[in-house]
């Protein structure tokens, strides 16, 4: 269970110690890994320096615990001086994300990733997000950079709700990559399947907030127990639905807030927390939900 | 006619003397404005220091021709550095997309309007392209921005073909903002049907390259020549067909490079030039269209 925590940031800078406390205690719970910088971590809004620092303190602040931290930018110049920053801060991995503003054609994401491995130390995680980077990768594609040198892993969007379409899904993509190349789930509400479905991973935005009770969902799909990895992630619908709507950044935002690991406003301008009655709401899910944390 | 112009670059930086030439042959065929940085002159994938340089030269270049100047990023906080940089360069107006990498509601694209509004002292041009910004305007939102202090115009993507359709478009979003709002089409290939369904002017890719047939086409559209302004697109119809296909910064890039005015590999990566097959196409194309240029 690699854990994303949030970046806290003010107007123009990073809440360097709050995003400090914020990885220590994910260190503390015992997560696997930590993913410093990923979507939830607000990379794409940070400025070269700022990053530079957060991978510092990512590092620093994660104890024993590997940091894997985003690399991501629009332009491929930019994706090589994040990755050196990010290794000469001590990252164990980076994760990187084909951005886009114009359309990418698959070629041009090819060769982004031959790029960016052909200068790197330390493993790659191919991050496919289409939801914020607007590029679908092909299985075939995937296939084709997973052979790259350093690609150690593919974090994939939400696998199908069926079980077996998400096994058929995991599947597939594992018969055209490497197999020492993991996969990992990510989008959430889809972690137990995709975890039951044979991912090796769960790449998480909840675990970088509330990393125990991630922690006990993945560990039950590890020791092959479906019934109470599902039945974990059965009790943590009600913040699933909220993620749907709000999108999970926002959500968590405002968690952290009322859990006072961070201050008011500590997204990203433009990016704004949630409204006042959105806010109610995820009070309210939070209370609710109170005996399911105390459980794990 | 805003002519938009490419902004070469090399691995790492500008060029900036060719970029200069560009805009000054746009200043002698008398476009009558310029788009610099607009999403054809890569704005999102420069630093702000080469954003900088990029307003200064084509400020100069331009002589009299006003210069409006692309100031979109991902954080508000650097959108107004950008507008600062861009005003003290000498730009006659600012052209602003809604970039996202998360999502962004309405209120949030709002209040980034207004954030940077406030603070300005050129007029403001929106920027509605959702195939770029993956951002979406309903036209009430239209109209809560275009009220905003200095807004003076609205970018809008392509108008449906139909004449009626577009006809129909355009007057409903005209409904929704102050009559002093002008509403520019943007999509060469619906440049004829934009400015014929009332738009008042064409944001244009290919005004950047080949101005003079633009402006052809424009002046027909404005003294209400419907016929020559079609046929004038018609002519133009086997580019559009490669501007569908490859998108028209690959294809003004191409077109640039064979006539001589950049060098090669002229977009910033992860962007690559067109493959050779699809150059030798453009080639075709515009040897075919040799004599409609001449005419104009």
């Amino acid at each position: 269970m690699s854990a994303f925590p949030l970046t806290p940031v003010s107007e123009t800078d990073v809440d360097e110690s709050a995003f400090s406390e914020i990885v220590a205690r994910l260190d503390r719970a015992g997560v696997d890994s930590i993913g410093a910088l990923g979507s939830t971590g607000s990379y794409a809004y940070l400025t070269r320096e700022q990053r530079r620092r957060v991978a510092e303190v990512a590092v620093r602040a994660a104890g024993r615990t590997p940091v894997m931290v985003g690399i991501g930018a629009l332009r491929t110049v930019d994706v090589l001086r994040h990755a050196e920053d990010a290794q000469a801060a001590g990252a164990s991995a980076v994760l990187l994300a084909p951005m886009s503003y114009q359309p990418l054609t698959g070629e041009e994401v090819f060769d982004l990733y031959a790029d960016v491995t052909a200068t790197l130390s330390v493993p790659l995680v191919v991050y496919d997000n289409p939801g914020t980077t607007h590029f679908t990768f092909s299985d075939e594609l995937h296939g084709r950079i997973a052979a790259l040198p350093r690609v150690a892993s593919i974090k994939i969007p939400a696998t199908p709700a069926d079980p077996q379409r998400a096994r058929e899904r995991v599947e597939h993509l594992r018969s055209h990559i490497p197999s020492d190349v993991t996969i990992g789930v990510s989008g959430d509400p889809a972690a137990a399947g995709g975890l039951l479905a044979g991912c090796d991973a769960w790449y998480s935005v909840l675990g970088g907030l509330w990393p125990d009770v991630c922690l006990a969902l993945t560990r039950a799909a590890q020791r092959d127990d479906p019934a109470t990895a599902s039945s974990i992630s059965d009790e943590l619908a009600p913040l699933w639905k909220l993620f749907g709507e709000f999108g999970s950044l926002r959500v968590v935002s405002a968690i952290a807030e009322q859990m006072g690991l961070v201050g008011a406003a500590n997204l990203p301008k433009p990016l704004q927390g949630l409204p006042d009655g959105a806010r109610r709401r995820v009070e309210q899910v939070v209370e609710r939900l109170a005996p399911v944390l105390a459980r794990h």
